[in-house]
């Protein structure tokens, strides 16, 4: 594959391959030429919005785990959303296909080109349009950063609905286009409940075919569908703003985005605790969700792997119940990252779990009684509450960092499932027994590792390794699509389909729901230019 | 109109006219044979489940506030998901149109057919089929009442995520296809949100074309749309439920739903509260959502006119902050209804405050605090906390009663918006004054009045008049319509479309929307065989 010859030095040193191996370049669609790249630099007001330089292009060109390449000639960088739609336009007539692009923070190769596709980035779309005090809404062009908005909110004593570990370059057009869930879906809910509406650019004019009552003059040419109001309630016709959350940029590109933010707390209290199995972990779920109750705002989990993970390969970062690491001791341990389950102080489990709340002392209370209610029943073998803003950052930096660690280790294989939670682990150790059993275990430098939000059923299962190896990978695919499919589970819980599992999808989605998704898709996208090979399995 | 002729008499005593006048019989439409009774009866097992008798039918061809009537000379109850897909096969390969229908309760005329329609109602679906008490996730038919739910949740310590007056005969399959809103989205959020899963049964086989990969055993004929998950989180591919949540029956029909409950809580407390302007009234909103936080549960607010209408037309209901009304002497107070705001005793604007929490201390504290600071900022001037859940209902029958309130009153024009919460109520002020200025005021008997969910910008706008009157409805349409679309409201916030406001849709969604509606429902129902002449507008 031509991808191949591109990718970076540290890409090749971990012995990958190209993740799209079987998929082919469609030839309907046409090869950029420089007539296209006249028109894109008139359009989009010189060399500034349309990016050619090949050094320039690398990051447009890869994912930020260097696991998918593709080889595009340019990334486009609109400002308007009418630019965006008469891209759209153009690329349509022309048979160009396009990538839209976010902060390209995925995990399953969505936001890459897979061969030579127009790259169209939002970044340069980074303006807050809107921000309402009384109603608490924000609207905000598709591009700004989620920090950026979670800040610009706190300011008003408001925050974003979601948070995640890439929240300083993740944009909220590509959270909203990947339905991104995050740390504390378990209280304030999905996307599908928080975005109060929408702005899309289509790739084809969405008019009354006939003697038209609308004129051709509309804006974008029928292509801008706006669906950015800030209403609470709005029931009048089809949902259709639905559709394009979670829709990972194949129906159209998000330009716009208007959300209900949620108070800011008064109160935030954060314990890490480690738990001795994990049905404790399971069991701490439950009471947690008794006793903190409404200001239970995040229940995360994470095995002494993980911990191990976070604590040898990033700076800074320390368990303060297993000992690891931390503070500018840790990254000078040198001790490997072998797993604290097996040492002095180390646990099997650790967890976080979150309150926010409006009465400090309320909710200490709360998280008190929980605690002791979880020491006493043997579910927690040790504690500790944050005492300041900067221990709960420590503790939180431990949980986010094990993506970021694992990626520093070598090569990875990510999955991201829903499983029942009571069985949810069991995954993880048959994945491990099965890799063990064929001389990928420890000895060969292999780490079958699990975390996540287990108050949503939402497991990361993580295969870390020395390098890419496709007889490794022949043992971990399809049996963890089989194991989840045979459990009712889903095969991507959060992040999507994207290019690495759109030849899945059955495994979730049956051919009922599969064959409407293909109709809808051509609906609207009759000439497949959007973001093709993801999402849907080939035909 | 034919429909006429068959209206009761309490409705020809008001004067109603045929309310989709202007709407013609598609004469697409087939009409039903003998042959295609015989064909219905043998599939539901003889005449229980095929209703033919003119007495029997009456209901179905009829809403509950006597404003819509059909014609249809057949009601169909399945009781499986199978015989659904069977029906709706038959009638398509016929074109016999479908309305399908739950509970029936709908204010836009949306379950009830407009002529011929065949009536598949789903009441005999009304098996749960799992309630999983760790995930607290219920999985039921979609003929389930929703009060019969609300108590099979209880049983395990769970609720509903919604609730509203109807809750006893609405069913949970016509709460989905409505996306009801209700009491408590204030705190639960919407459907969009608290739907996990659903089935649903469509017109049109969804299989592939070409060389079938599926076989044409597929279930239900490739008719059956199987997205019925409990999973929390389930990014793979478009969220397809979400085009169902809300398309009142017009692209499927719902037939089975799974829900994720919310724990239910052991702490409730109420508040009514009486507040001199409707600027204390949002004041107290703003308060609530600051000093409530996380245990607000419902923040509902009415009128004085409202108020009275609940004491003087139900039994049994009183204002303990008004006097008005109330225990076994209410109703024999003979005092008419003309408003309580200009009495000794009353207000001109009457809250309701709960709160939802799991320690009960805790919630007294934060609603004592509430109240306290709403009183000593002139927001609030009197109030009462309900001290007992006998209290607490009576209360709730004063809310709740409103709509059946004015139904009894006599014709009552009905409009469910959504407006910015601050100039919310000068919808209602501003209609009142021009309705008087053209004679319809109070001594003409005409009683313009306001209540809704306040904590969602929810306003329900109603016109209560001796009769149906085509002058006055010509005097409140379009203009609630336009000064709704001005302010950037919805001109249905709950309540749906249906076919009372179908041909208004262009208030509240741009053309490129509607048309985009209008191909998504012509991919799933190319012969439009299901409810007909409800949601889009004429073409």
């Amino acid at each position: 594959m031509i991808a191949l010859l591109a990718r970076g030095q540290k890409l090749a040193s971990l012995g990958a391959r190209a993740l799209h191996a079987g998929v082919q370049r469609d030839p309907a669609f046409s090869q950029l030429s420089d007539k296209d790249l006249a028109f894109f630099e008139q359009l989009l007001g010189g060399t500034s919005g349309v990016v050619t330089d090949s050094d320039a292009l690398e990051p447009y060109n890869r994912d930020w785990q260097k696991k998918y390449e593709g080889h595009s000639r340019v990334a486009l960088r609109p400002r308007t959303t009418e630019q965006v739609a008469e891209v759209l336009r153009y690329c349509s007539s022309r048979r160009l296909a396009v990538v839209p692009q976010g902060g390209n923070t995925g995990l399953v190769g969505g936001s890459v080109p897979v061969f030579d596709e127009v790259v169209l980035s939002t970044g340069a779309m980074n303006k807050i349009l809107h921000l309402d005090e009384v109603s608490g809404t924000l609207v905000a062009q598709a591009g700004c950063i989620l920090q950026a908005l979670d800040e610009a909110a706190a300011a008003r004593g408001f925050m974003m609905p979601l948070d995640l570990g890439a929240k300083g370059s993740c944009q909220v057009g590509g959270n909203v286009s990947t339905n991104a869930g995050g740390l504390r879906l378990v209280r304030y809910g999905s996307l599908h409940g928080s975005v109060l509406g929408l702005e899309v650019a289509l790739p084809e004019p969405m008019l009354p075919s006939g003697p038209a009552p609308t004129p051709a003059s509309a804006p974008g040419g029928g292509r801008v569908l706006d669906l950015l109001r800030t209403l609470r309630k709005d029931n009048t016709g089809y949902d259709l703003k639905q559709l394009f959350i979670g829709a990972e940029g194949t129906l159209g590109i998000v330009t716009a985005v208007a959300v209900q933010l949620a108070p800011r707390p008064a109160s935030v209290q954060l314990a890490l605790l480690a738990c001795p199995s994990f049905e404790a972990v399971t069991a701490t779920l439950r009471s947690a969700r008794r006793r903190l109750a409404e200001v239970l705002s995040a229940v995360e989990f994470l095995d002494a792997d993980c911990s191990a993970l976070a604590t040898t390969h990033l700076e800074g970062v320390g368990n303060p119940l297993s000992g690891e690491g931390g503070g500018e001791g840790g990254a000078g341990r040198g001790q490997g990252d072998a797993g604290a389950g097996a040492s002095g102080r180390g646990s099997p489990f650790y967890m976080l779990v979150e309150t926010h709340g409006s009465n400090a002392q309320h909710d200490q209370e709360k998280m008190e009684a929980f605690l002791e209610a979880a020491m006493a029943e043997g579910c927690v073998a040790d504690g500790t509450l944050a005492s300041s803003e900067a221990q709960a950052r420590a503790i939180w930096r431990l949980r986010e960092g094990i993506s970021e660690a694992l990626v520093r280790r070598g090569a990875v294989y990510k999955y991201d499932v829903s499983l029942p939670t009571a069985v949810m682990y069991d995954l993880v150790t048959a994945l491990r027994q099965r890799l063990e059993g064929a001389g990928y275990g420890a000895a060969a430098g292999v780490r079958v590792v699990g975390y996540g939000h287990i108050g949503d059923g939402n497991l990361h299962l993580n295969v870390s390794a020395p390098r890419y190896d496709d007889d490794l990978l022949g043992l971990i695919e399809p049996y963890v699509y089989e194991y989840v499919a045979r459990h009712n589970g889903s095969i991507s819980a959060e992040h999507g389909i994207g290019l690495m599992k759109a030849n899945c999808l059955s495994y979730s989605k049956g051919p009922v729901a599969i064959e409407l998704m293909r109709r809808i898709k051509g609906l609207v996208d009759p000439h497949g230019i959007l973001n093709p090979y993801k999402v849907l399995p080939k035909p």
